[in-house]
């Protein structure tokens, strides 16, 4: 189950272009810029590139980037939807193209501009609305904050999480962020009053409750462990990877089953613990998919690392910050750093497992990286 | 290179709706009836179903068909893009999740409905072209067909291909869908004289050179071919699968090049055969893309069962019809069966091998499939 790939592919370089909330060129240019540093990084020439691995909500096209790169034969491309929930997907399906010997190095990239045509999908609500959002988007949950912002509610309800145990999502963060020269927020201060006093976005949540939004790309190459060993760089293996749509799941506005905060990183995690080595007490550091704040102690239970309702005292018992026993989202993730779809949290999971993160943890020899929350999912489990 | 998937995935079932130009419902509601009817087909239970593989271009999406079908936990989900250039990757990257162990379970599926937002991407051609039609479509080539009659015109010029040699490949078609009770064309005979009387649709393209306008929906179920030997049809195994995007092709438009007729298929085939325990001369029977005909003789140069500029003569002396040495097409395909992005053709290709065509190629033991030529393609070659 799952075994197959264990180990047999790993990410040989990362790259990704400053972050801003905008940019000047084009969506393509950004993506190739950040492809181009990855490839630098790993020390592989274009031309062996003919793995393409992308997100459906990507603008940019697989002709286009490896027309524009020049690579040579591409041999394997593929997608993965549902928006945040698709990095870890992207890289785990590259990663089994590899270890198929479908193709020999794979890149994998998301890039995001203002003004793109998929780079804020939900800003361009109109006046019809499709599929799942007809039964909400009429009674007020118009934005994705909107649709978290009940499970916020709920969990509050129902585990009594205060608004200042939730802050310690995004001061934490922040203050990785401010150590970190790549981010966005790396020169701005945030404190408990500064939260406490934003303004609402959508009750509970507060303006640092959102992730940022930003112009930039990121970019991994993939090829196969035996490769990379001959590569100059310390290899990141993929250990496990897995997807996940539970049963029955509505996208985002799951509220009509037993249980609503059981969102789909319960069945993820599962999935991805059956498939790996390793287990929840095995990883060093973790890169959590934040596009909201709540999303945080939800994974962390959905994914074991505490037990159910114990989110609201594992995000503010100083565990997940410096020094904590599961740092998470060092590089100050979407929430500090830039949103780019959680595609910079791989980078990051890869830069703690070569020893080169601004907030470095210790000896990381393992780390969770994971999708959107609320959506269909993936996860990847790297090592060095 | 290739070989770790040899064999490892099969086709249990397959499933398709009735097709016509126009049908009751909704596509949706044509997805879940042929994913239900591959199911069935398979014997497996709709709860084992833990792996979606879909078209990008599909719009039903992988969350509706779970929650609608009643599947059990997904996961592992894909997409592949590029229309119909995807039908074969769709399928082939189904069986490397299989044969990756992401999943047991996987459907793949195509539903195309008139009015559906996808389903005919090309009739919503507005005031604004974007990417690589900006430097074709304010020049006349407005449609598909327009980009593949520069192709054909080109190959008559330098092959000296007749219209009357063109023809063969609707007449063929038309003759297999005159047997095959669930072709759109069954009742409907086609002699040349037809043909070359018929309308211009893009000169020297007429009318039955295009594939036929259709609703109706096609599915197939993948489990590794382990599972498969407990079953009781007749598995059809996925002996080796290739997609190909060929260094600086232009989508549709690979004119500014030194070579416009050595099409994604040439580099395709490279690497199937290359992913394979056999060769062009094992193929019992083929089913080819045909969004127009002249992609036939162009696709059987390609996969190499004839030499550059003899796809002419392949194609009007017999060989590709009943009792050829390679008949094509036997369902009627995309010019008379049905036009459902390809996907058809791999069913038809299951069919084949499992003594169930219509058309049935006496003892076939393996069938190559392929995906759209001109586009980033893809090919499945199965076997029994």
């Amino acid at each position: 189950m799952g075994s197959a790939l264990r180990d047999k592919a790993a990410i040989v370089g990362v790259g990704q272009t400053e972050f801003a909330k905008q940019l000047p060129g084009t969506e393509i240019e950004l993506a190739l810029r950040a492809i181009t540093m990855a490839l630098d990084d790993a020390g592989i020439p274009v031309t062996d590139v003919d793995g393409l691995a992308s997100y459906t909500m990507e603008d940019t096209e697989e002709v286009d980037i490896a027309r524009n790169l020049g690579t040579g034969p591409i041999t394997w491309f593929g997608q993965v939807g549902y928006g945040g929930g698709a990095g870890c997907g992207v890289v785990g399906n590259a990663a089994m193209a590899v270890a198929s010997g479908q193709c020999d190095v794979a890149v994998a990239w998301r890039s995001r501009k203002r003004g793109g045509r998929a780079s804020r999908p939900w800003a361009g609500v109109g006046s019809k609305v499709y599929g799942y959002q007809q039964w909400t988007r009429p009674f007020g949950l118009l934005r994705p904050v909107d649709e978290i912002a009940m499970l916020a509610r709920r969990y509050m309800h129902e585990y009594g999480m205060t608004r200042e145990q939730l802050a310690c999502v995004a001061l934490t963060q922040r203050r990785f962020a401010n150590n970190n020269p790549g981010a966005m927020m790396h020169e701005k201060a945030l404190t408990l009053d500064d939260y406490l006093a934003a303004r609402w976005i959508s009750e509970p949540l507060c303006l640092f409750d959102n992730c940022l939004e930003s112009d930039g790309a990121g970019a991994v190459v993939i090829c196969s462990t035996d490769r990379a060993k001959d590569l100059d760089r310390q290899p990141v293996l993929v250990h496990a990877f897995a997807q996940s749509i539970p049963p029955q799941l509505q996208t985002m506005t799951n509220y009509f089953c037993d249980d609503p905060l059981r969102g789909p990183s319960w069945e993820c995690a599962e999935r991805l613990w059956r498939n790996a080595d390793l287990g929840p007490e095995d990883v060093d550091v973790a890169q959590i998919y934040d596009a909201f704040s709540p999303l945080v102690p939800l994974s962390l239970e959905g994914y074991r690392f505490c037990g159910r309702g114990e989110g609201k005292d594992f995000i503010s018992d100083g565990s997940i910050g410096p020094g904590g026993s599961l740092p998470v989202n060092t590089s100050g993730a979407g929430m500090s750093e830039a949103y780019v779809h959680g595609f910079n949290l791989i980078v990051e999971g890869v830069r703690q497992l070569r020893d080169e993160s601004p907030n470095q943890v210790d000896n990381a020899r393992t780390c969770l990286v994971t999708s959107g929350e609320g959506v269909p999912t993936s996860a990847l489990l790297l090592r060095r």
